[in-house]
């Protein structure tokens, strides 16, 4: 396994203007995991309740290469659940409610076959037990966090040792603003870049991503899509991110010129992630489909 | 002269966060002017008062390629005047007055020596005077008005007539969406189409900018700047258009792939201006310098 993503797998309640659905299977590192199955097998860390639906499972496995020998499901223990609302404006939602669950509890286990994971994403949680996972990887070669702003004011030392620690860190715009300050994604992924990692990428919803690098800087848009074809914005920011490092393992890269065409893949998989909800448009994914749209990608960002 | 463009000059007051502004040399047509004289000679169409100050002219004089003989100087009539200030959030400003003074007056003469030209940019102004102007241009190629909200609310029948005859219309995203009552840019551009022109671009600020035309779609990011280096976002829009246009009319082209480039160009052009107040960043451009963004932001969105 060169891939595994340690994180939150959970249960969605999602309204959209145009329709709503319960019991979704969601969670950051469900929907990394499923983006980066598409191109290099990978490993999840993470926990549920006995409330988690068998047929969640199911699904998730019906991914090939999406391996969940290290879901751990506890008894006694409530799945992590999330509900919100987006409005007309698909880059704003409200949360209707958050039950942590178990993510109050120990964090999970890695399974020894996971171990020798060479490239691990650490999805957002407290700093301090993103800390615990990296340590448990020997062998790893690229270590990218996802983090956010809440951390800043409640573990800002665990948060500090974290930086100094992994290669890359992956943000929201409006997160990377709350860390730094600053408000440009220029700026605020510099700044961050300061902290200790060595490139800083910077999502900004349907307006793309931005990579810092020692070496360059890289910016995207979003994939050009009609407003029909949002039916569900939840999850693209965690398939962003599933394709970025399932590209990096795929290729066994961590350069800049990787980087770069990493984010790309994010792009791309991050647009198929918002036309269902949850991980329906992923599963149904056919042959070439990601070439086809990267290459419809490639052209519309042409700079001859 | 193959390229025009009709519009506005104007004296500005421009209050940011660091600093302030006044008298200004500013107006769209000058933006546009100052950006387009870089790759094309460029002729301005416009009126002025009789307090518009002679170095400012002296000043637009001074860009290789743009020719005033189409500035009208009117005694006894007042200049355009803005003034505006903006937030921190450089994407928002307030205007803090509006002098329209000779904008409500008869619209500018073409001069003879102006009227063979090929590439036409309406700025925007009521569309029954751009109506008035395109007739002007028997020889035209390329006809691409500015438009704005204002006019689907005042003058909904001169609109409509203006888009069926003209080749593109170059909006802002929040005028897209008003002129549509689409958020999304790209199906609110789409929207516009159907009322005739072939192809549409929205400006969407920091966030870059979006080609729709009957033969596909491009979409580029803008320039990343850091913050401390963005002095004064006004002109920036109108130094896009103008850099847009000027490639377009150097290469004598109009076919999507030259529209694509030309939106590069027009990104490129727009990061100067915002550079310094007013003009004066465009002024001290060197020889190659446009050249050189350019290589660095097609390394910048590269998708391999």
């Amino acid at each position: 396994m060169r891939l595994v993503v340690t994180g939150t797998i959970g249960i969605d309640t999602v309204h959209t203007p145009r329709a709503s659905r319960e019991g979704v299977s969601g969670g950051s590192a469900a929907y990394f995991a499923a983006s980066a199955s598409q191109l290099c097998p990978v490993g999840v860390v993470a926990a549920v309740g006995d409330d988690w639906p068998t047929e969640h499972s199911e699904a998730l496995r019906s991914f090939p290469g999406l391996c969940l020998d290290g879901l751990e499901s506890r008894q006694g223990s409530r799945t992590f659940s999330w509900g919100g609302r987006y409005f007309e404006d698909v880059n704003r939602r409200e949360t209707l409610f958050t039950e942590v669950g178990v993510l109050q509890e120990s964090p999970p286990r890695v399974p020894e076959s996971f171990k020798s994971a060479e490239f691990i994403f650490l999805g957002n949680t407290h700093p301090a037990v993103q800390l615990g996972f990296l340590d448990q990887f020997p062998h790893r070669k690229l270590v990218v966090a996802d983090t956010m702003d809440l951390w800043i004011r409640t573990a800002h030392g665990d948060l500090s040792s974290l930086l100094k620690r992994v290669d890359g860190v992956i943000v929201n715009d409006s997160e990377a603003a709350e860390l730094t300050g600053l408000r440009s994604a220029v700026s605020s992924a510099q700044r961050i870049m300061e902290h200790g990692p060595s490139f800083v990428v910077v999502k900004k919803g349907e307006h793309g991503a931005l990579l810092t690098h020692r070496e360059g800087r890289a910016v995207l848009p979003a994939f050009p899509v009609e407003e029909a074809g949002v039916v569900d914005p939840t999850g693209a920011g965690d398939s962003f991110a599933g394709g970025f490092m399932g590209f990096l393992a795929r290729e066994n890269r961590r350069d800049f010129n990787a980087l770069q065409t990493a984010m790309a893949y994010g792009t791309v998989l991050a647009s198929f992630t918002l036309e269902s909800f949850g991980l329906d448009r992923l599963r149904a994914l056919k042959p070439g489909e990601i070439d086809s749209r990267l290459r419809q990608f490639q052209a519309a960002v042409r700079v001859s």
